[in-house]
């Protein structure tokens, strides 16, 4: 089992303005991130399959062409290699998890 | 891709006490549990490895002989295949994120 104290751990910077706390587990990665209002998240792809979770705020996400505002108490599935960017319309609190984990996040942050 | 307003997702009966909305994506299943203060979760174990998430409250969980008290802003990863327990101390709102996804869950649970 692995046990982790969020309040704890150090955030990084994923994209400007965009910073993340990772819990890495064999299968997944869950990012916990923080997105200041009007920043914006580039577009990219990525063979992870991803569930995004906003829990405060409003992010608008373009997902394969398809353009959603996802508030509180809203959850997207993001599906493998699906291109996508947004824009954090508010400030906002979000997770992310994928599956399977980011190799690439657990290489370069801890 | 899914998107889920949770707002508008009926809660299901998991365990006595135990209430979850569920987003079930191809590769992981999300589960958004509200749980009443002193109900128990019954010894159980699955081989889909699990990262549970406290969002608000306190639950104890026993996995694999060891007990951890997890609070609000922490977060464990439970093992495939470990035996785990719990009991919520106080009333507690958690995520629990499964990989692979609860083929379980999703014969029985919309």
């Amino acid at each position: 089992m692995q046990y982790i104290q969020l309040a704890t751990k150090q955030e990084s910077t994923l994209f400007d303005g965009f910073f993340a706390k990772f819990v890495h587990s064999e299968r997944m990665t869950m990012t916990f991130v923080r997105i200041e209002a009007g920043k914006t998240l580039p577009e990219h792809s990525h063979p992870n399959e991803q569930i995004t979770t906003v829990l405060e705020g409003s992010l608008e996400l373009t997902i394969g062409g398809e353009t959603v505002v996802v508030r509180s108490g809203e959850v997207v599935v993001i599906p493998p290699d699906a291109l996508h960017s947004g824009k954090a319309l508010t400030e906002c609190r979000v997770i992310d998890v994928f599956a399977p984990h980011r190799e690439d996040f657990k290489q370069k942050f801890s």
